[in-house]
């Protein structure tokens, strides 16, 4: 019954993010035991300039 | 001085928020005691595609 | 298929937070639609040391 | 540069906590790519009166 | 090796959020120790129709 | 009004956690306008074995 929060960088497409959640479950799922749809799964895209380390912005530091 | 924060299916109407955010303080002061001006609750829109159930995407299982 | 998290002050017995959640699933579930077996909650203890307004703890302001 | 959380049920072993970060990470860079440092995962452990689907707790549902 | 996560109004400038991580990272190590480059933080912009207080909507109680 | 969840290892002293709500509190107050009650802070602390950086749990890399 686990709930996974993934922050990544926005900008993923459609196709990845199909991937990566099928890939996670089925990781979880191996490892840990139980039903693959008791994993709830929520992406939350983080923008550049919302994200910082080192108290620098990350869309300062990898500008597009 | 609780805080509550409501992930949910994006696309609720201003209204509908108005009402929920209502219902749910009105809820937690009548059962938990307090004021209601101590309930502070953030809703969170979440996209279908980054969502998922069993290893699999909303926006594939539910399309539009 | 909301998921609700409620960061409250630690201390609260097992019957109020078999009430809150009940309550809080029945309001969702009233206003916004849906079934109630969608609805999950989290409740998150926080103690009074770990939460902070104005920059003072809780712990401090409202000392055992 | 992902961060991901993981809200599961309070209880598991060092050894499963450490296999299942292991395996998250690899598969995250599997799919994604990037490097393994990148990746900060976070486990919260979520004791089963603190859970509840449909207005239950999972205590109540799943007794020990 | 803290994560900070920052829940606030939508509608700052780059230039705010750019002064805002550094003085918190900056604040963060002169407190606690460690390296800047060990902190993480996350700015999470909340539209004012989705943050409530009392049960009341911001974007009802502070219209633009 | 912003909300500040910070994630730092576990086993911070009341006088380290009052000196850093304090110290963010101004901070943030003092970069981005507003009044100090305003402010709430959530330190949330995390076990190191429930702390993952490149798939390795931070209870591995530093044992006590």
């Amino acid at each position: 019954m686990p709930i996974m929060t993934v922050e990544l960088f926005k900008g993923r497409t459609r196709e990845q993010k199909r991937e990566l959640v099928q890939a996670l479950t089925d990781t979880y799922v191996r490892v840990m035991g139980g039903r693959p749809d008791s994993v709830t799964i929520i992406l939350s895209d983080v923008a550049k300039e919302d994200w910082a380390v080192a108290g620098e912005l990350m869309a300062d530091k990898y500008p597009d």
